[in-house]
Formats: C-alpha cells, structure tokens, sequence
C-alpha cells in the first residue's frame, strides 16, 4: 500500500502518522492534522451517546442519542477520508506544472490546468473547515443530551471541532492567494468567514455548558 | 500486548484509535485524545523545522531551529506518553475502591487510597496541560523564524496546542470535585487557569503573524 492509496493514513499507527507529519514530505501537513483533529472530535461526540445508550435513565432520550450517534459516525467517516484525500490534493498540481510549456499553446492549456488544479487542492481544505463546524453542532447537542458524565467529553468535543476548522481555514486562505478566479476566492472566503463565526459561538456556548454540567 | 501495556495506543492503527474513543470505554477519553491533540500539534512545529533546516535561505537561523525541532520532538514524546498514561490513570482508584471496607480501620485506609488515587489521576491530565502550552510556545517561535512557506503549520500547531490544554483542564477540573484536599484543589485550580489564559493569548497572537505571512 502506498501513501497515495485512499485508505493509507487511517491504518498507519497513530505514532507513524505523528512521524509523517514531524517530517519534511509536505503531507500530511496542518490540512490533513486538521481532519484528524476534526475526526477525533467526532469519535469523542459518539463516546458521549455510547456512554448514553442503553441506560435506563436516558431511555427518554434514546431516538435522539441514536440519531446522533450515527450523524457523528458519518461524519467522523467523512473526515477520515479528508485527511487522507488532503495529502494527495496537491498531486493535481504537481502535474499541471509538469505540462509541457513550450508553444503558446501548451502555456495556455498549463495555466489553465494549474488554476483548475489550485482550485481542487483548496476544495479539500474547505470540504474540512465544513464537516469541522459540524463537529461542533453535534458536541452541542452532545453536551445537552447526553449523560452529563461524560459531559468533559462533549466539551472536549467541540474544541477540536472548532480548532480542526480554524486550521483548515488557514490552509483554505493560503491557497486562495494563487487561484486568480475572484469569484471562487469571494466565494471562498465568505464561507470560511461564515464557518469561523459559527464554530468560535459553538465553542463558548458548548464550554459554558460543559462546566455548568461538571 | 494489552490496553494497559505503555507503549499500546501509539501503536495503533489511527482509525483504531479512534474507534476505541468512540465506544463506551471509559478509556481513551477527552484527556488520552486531548494528549494526542497536543502531540499532534508538537509533530507539525517540528514540520516547521524541517521545511527550514538546510536551506540555504535560512543558514542564519541554523541553530535556532535545531534547537526548536528537538524541544518539539521532546515534548510529542511526552505527550505520547501521557496519551497512553491518561488510560490507565483511573486504575489505582478503582483499585482503591475494592478495598476492604469492613472494619473501621479498613475504611479509612481505602478512604485515603482513594483520595490518594483521585490525586494522581488527576495529575495526568494537569500534565498533558503543562506540556500543550509548551505546544503554544514553541508554534509561536517556529511562526516567527521558521520558513513562512509553512507558517500554516505553525497556525495549526497553536491551534491544536490550546485545543488540548483547554480539553486538559476540563478533565482537571472535573477530577477536582471528587479531591478533598483544598490545598491540592486552589493548586491545580490556579495553575491550569494561569495555563488557560497564557494558551489563549498565544493562540491569538501566533494566528495574527500567521495570517500576516500567508
């Protein structure tokens, strides 16, 4: 299996990942930690209903624990498979610049490839900075339904939900800078700018309740 | 090898990891997963470094660097260990709790290993919280003199970094309620709100320097 293969990263020990990330490849890099951290989040909103289910106290609210519990398990799916598409998302580009350039011709089809390119890489950041936002709805509703004993989770939840989205929005910004078309840059940033607002409410919201449940 | 074996959870698989934080066992936790947040954090300052170290660009800044990559590599080692520690920090208490409790001189015996046990396990998390803000400190330097063409990764770090000493605290705090000794309690209590407030400020400065490098 390469690193290249869909289901590389997610089976590599959490140690070698770590390794991969310390070193020099430029991937993993903060986009697909992002995810990580993003997933880890999840994981922790689906420990939360785990620690739920089942118990006669909560039996009121089981409907709602399921749903929850499956909506974090999508999502925590989702984010798996963006922290391994992230450390490919630059081979598109890599690519591009490999187009031959010596006619005019061959320039124009390069540029274009390599600002289509440009366009996909930062797709994968921003598909990130979306499912991380959704972390930290899920973590809200964690932390007001679930079992208030595993409430630390919850909270612990929505902070990596929300840091997964603000790195990812970096790695969104910095891409930006080469894509020339101003209508997916505006575009871009407005959702970002939107995403950041959201999660860093979620965040204090999510800990106020949290350290009222402790 | 066994959940409680030292070297148990850097071995496995990302996705395993993940899985066992998701289920209903009270171990890997928001305090393992704030650990691995944390060390996550420490792998991208020491990406930082190695996008620096042997270019020419930055010859000047040689030592500088070297000396950063391995106080970053220091600290996922710790933080490595403490991911794993925080599983199993809960079983000296419950150990505590099956003691004999007949006799009036049994009880208080398991009185006291209990309260020695709670202690100690609240230790762990305290530690993942004094070595995260390490994480903030150190993304800050690599923001400031690493190479700016990875100045995200410093971003992410701080992020991450202030993520897992926030998720650390809750689980300092919660451990707290159960911990009669006041002086153990306004110890950890004034350290982790100093950790807190130090973790924020460098979040916020680190991700100006990094948007102003973008």
């Amino acid at each position: 299996m390469s690193a290249e293969d869909a289901t590389y990263y997610p089976g590599v020990p959490l140690r070698g990942y770590m390794d991969a990330a310390a070193s020099s490849a430029p991937a993993p890099g903060g986009g697909s930690v992002s995810a990580t951290v993003g997933a880890l989040g999840a994981a922790l909103v689906s420990m939360v209903c785990n620690l739920t289910l089942g118990k006669e106290k909560f039996a009121h609210l089981e409907g709602q624990v399921k749903e929850l519990v499956e909506q974090a398990e999508q999502l925590r799916r989702e984010l798996i498979l963006l922290l391994q598409n992230d450390t490919t998302a630059y081979n598109g580009v890599i690519a591009a610049y490999r187009l031959p350039k010596e006619t005019d011709e061959e320039k124009a089809a390069r540029h274009v490839a390599v600002q289509k390119g440009l366009m996909h890489a930062a797709d994968v950041p921003l598909d990130i900075c979306r499912a991380a936002v959704r972390v930290c709805r899920l973590a809200k509703t964690a932390a007001e339904v679930g079992n208030p004993a595993a409430v630390t989770d919850a909270g612990c939840a929505v902070l990596f939900g929300e840091a997964a989205a603000q790195g990812a929005a970096l790695n969104v910004e910095i891409n930006l800078g080469s894509i020339e078309e101003e209508a997916y840059r505006r575009a871009a940033a407005d959702e970002v700018a939107g995403i950041l607002a959201e999660a860093a409410a979620l965040r204090t919201e999510v800990l106020k309740t949290t350290r009222e449940k402790l």
